[in-house]
């Protein structure tokens, strides 16, 4: 296999990814534990909510017919239910989440009316129905609250607690084992100075970190039995792998040989750049990605291959937006039959928001990500983006 | 101080939380800790990177005059050097990454040459600098990678790591007390039934996981002195204290009360809907806010305020943009002189996003948000958004 001879176009690339993507079983958490994971199984209301007619406003509880000639000047008198019950022209004063008394039908709000002692003087009429949440109106018994694949987030995990559901299905977190490869290579954290820091194993470690259990193995030399040694271990305790290649002569071959020895490299360079040296194989049943060493390539083929391989993985379904379309204030230039990743900056205005390409080449430059807000896919197919054109952004 | 009866605007409400809003000291972590913290500090670079002249591509080092004349049907034949510099006539093989060596000025690509033994055939000619990134082009000795107050994400970790930053400083965390109030509520994790599950904690918890830290005081009935032993108390081991009310008679001006009494409400009641109730006092210095109970309206509430007091209290200046324009696919009406929190849904077309309000009022469904991508703002002095309005919309 040679690198750079055989590039495939992105899609194929991720088809071929999707296609060995595997859920990695079950757990069971606390619900209040689930936040961000993703739900193996739908979760089914066993109940109406609200559990009762109740009060959406503090307020009085009335009778709508009993307000309907209401005016400042001539408002409508109540008096006090000396019961539980609202009768024919009587109110009872009423607390957002109160149950609305039997017998009344709508809560006037109390800046409309003014209570005195055991009267209230109705200033303005109410309707049927009026800030009162019925039973069942939120949520009824039987519904799907949430769908089995949904990425969970704060307000699911509320839902959760407002239905008693003390214990929720996720699928497993993947534990990834990550390597930089590479003579020049220091580790950052253990030593103060070097030819060339490691900086990929922390950009994977952190981009992992909210979806995945990631495990930084280390630094491995350029060698190939080292390198093999290693990678067949590791296959043996994690569900993915993905090492980074450093910079040196000849190293991204050793790694593609010892995937091939150990397992199967099934594609090896992808039409897309920065990123075009990534790879992917199996090793058993353990997926391995070979990234490219260059950050910035290492980042574009994380967000273009590995990302949607996790989501996979993890079972995501649906997750948030985190897309959305802007206006190109130049150019972009791109050439057909590759696929460009490029970072971009935006500009809020009053009409929307605009994109500025900040670098379409230099792989090395970690900085053209950390002053872009996202980037910005141009299509295989595609010539480039016009000034002016409408685009979708992917932001950090 | 009486509820309801002195709304103030949502802009007055927030200068006067950030008036409040103090960061907490700093603390030093070791950088790879950092993802999601705040800087606390500038990040200058104590170096050139790259730290040399280097290849941004596989390829071969040559003098670019060398290859000015080359065809695919003439090439251009160089010969390989036998040091480790190039000379007129000459090339050597480099991987990306490394250094470009003396005498040679470009990067020949693999694809447009082909090597045979220490001779080298060039189909293409190549410009000087072409394919080597240059000592510095990413960033010069002392130039600001990151400023104070960046929220730090992944690439940021990778760029500290590059320049072997091992240790940085950040804004300390917040630690957050969080009660719910009410007679009528249960904690869904210790039981499995009763009157109203506390939602509104779990919510809370799970908004402030990533920035703060939450901690759950638990449920306290409706009683002044318990309420005001349990606040005084935990006044003075947490940074900030989150109440949330419940929903049974008079238990907001109990909140209100003890605070006054502890301390002072500044004040109690926001022109915003939902949210309405939300309030923001002082006991000692340490601040506490008064959400409302509806699981939404805490929400709203929690989104207006208490977000951009906790990002102030952070010290957070610079944050991933998380907000959008759209276009609604509706009218969405909305009274002048107040804020409307309305929860929607987006269309994604080629021609960009579409908005669509999935409920204006029912600060009681949760399911409002669940089934919601996030939420557009409109403001105080506005009658609502037109059918076919370009609006900002904020994403969950």
């Amino acid at each position: 296999m040679k690198l750079f001879r055989t590039l495939i176009p992105l899609e194929e690339a991720k088809n071929i990814v999707l296609t060995h993507a595997r859920t990695l079983g079950i757990e069971e958490l606390d619900f209040d534990a689930a936040t961000g994971r993703v739900l193996a199984e739908d979760i089914v209301s066993d109940r109406d909510s609200p559990p009762f007619d109740r009060a959406a406003m503090d307020g009085y509880a009335v009778r709508a017919e009993n307000t309907l000639n209401a005016t400042p000047n001539n408002p409508v008198i109540l008096r006090k239910s000396e019961t539980a019950m609202v009768e024919e022209g009587e109110y009872l004063p009423v607390q957002t989440g109160m149950p609305v008394p039997n017998g009344s039908n709508a809560v006037l709000m109390l800046e409309y009316a003014k209570e005195d002692g055991s009267k209230l003087e109705v200033f303005k009429p109410v309707t049927p129905g009026k800030n009162v949440s019925f039973r069942g109106e939120d949520v009824k018994c039987g519904d799907v609250l949430l769908s089995e694949g949904r990425l969970l987030r704060a307000a699911d995990i509320g839902l959760l607690a407002s239905i008693g559901k003390s214990h929720v299905r996720v699928h497993r977190k993947a534990a990834i084992g990550i390597f930089s490869t590479g003579d020049e290579l220091y580790d950052p954290k253990e030593h103060t100075s070097g030819k060339i820091a490691d900086a990929n194993s922390y950009i994977l470690e952190s981009l992992l970190r909210d979806i995945a259990k990631p495990v930084r193995e280390g630094i491995i030399r350029d060698d190939y039995e080292t390198l093999k040694t290693a990678i067949r271990s590791c296959t043996e305790h994690r569900d993915l792998i993905l090492v980074s290649g450093g910079s040196s002569v000849g190293k991204r071959d050793f790694i593609a040989d010892v995937v091939d020895d150990l397992g199967e490299m099934i594609f090896h360079g992808v039409a897309i750049r920065p990123g075009e040296p990534v790879g992917f194989g199996l090793i058993e049943n353990t997926p391995i990605f070979c990234l490219p060493g260059y950050p910035v390539s290492l980042i574009a083929a994380f967000e273009l291959l590995v990302r949607p391989f996790l989501y996979a993985m993890h079972g995501v379904k649906e997750s948030p937006i985190n897309e959305f379309f802007a206006v190109a204030t130049k150019k972009i230039p791109s050439a057909v039959g590759r696929t460009d990743f490029v970072r971009v900056r935006l500009h809020s205005t009053d009409n929307g928001y605009f994109v500025e390409p900040l670098r379409v080449s230099g792989s090395g430059i970690l900085t053209s990500v950390t002053k872009s807000d996202g980037f910005v896919i141009i299509e295989e197919n595609s010539e480039g983006i016009e000034e002016g054109e409408l685009i979708r952004v992917n932001l950090w």
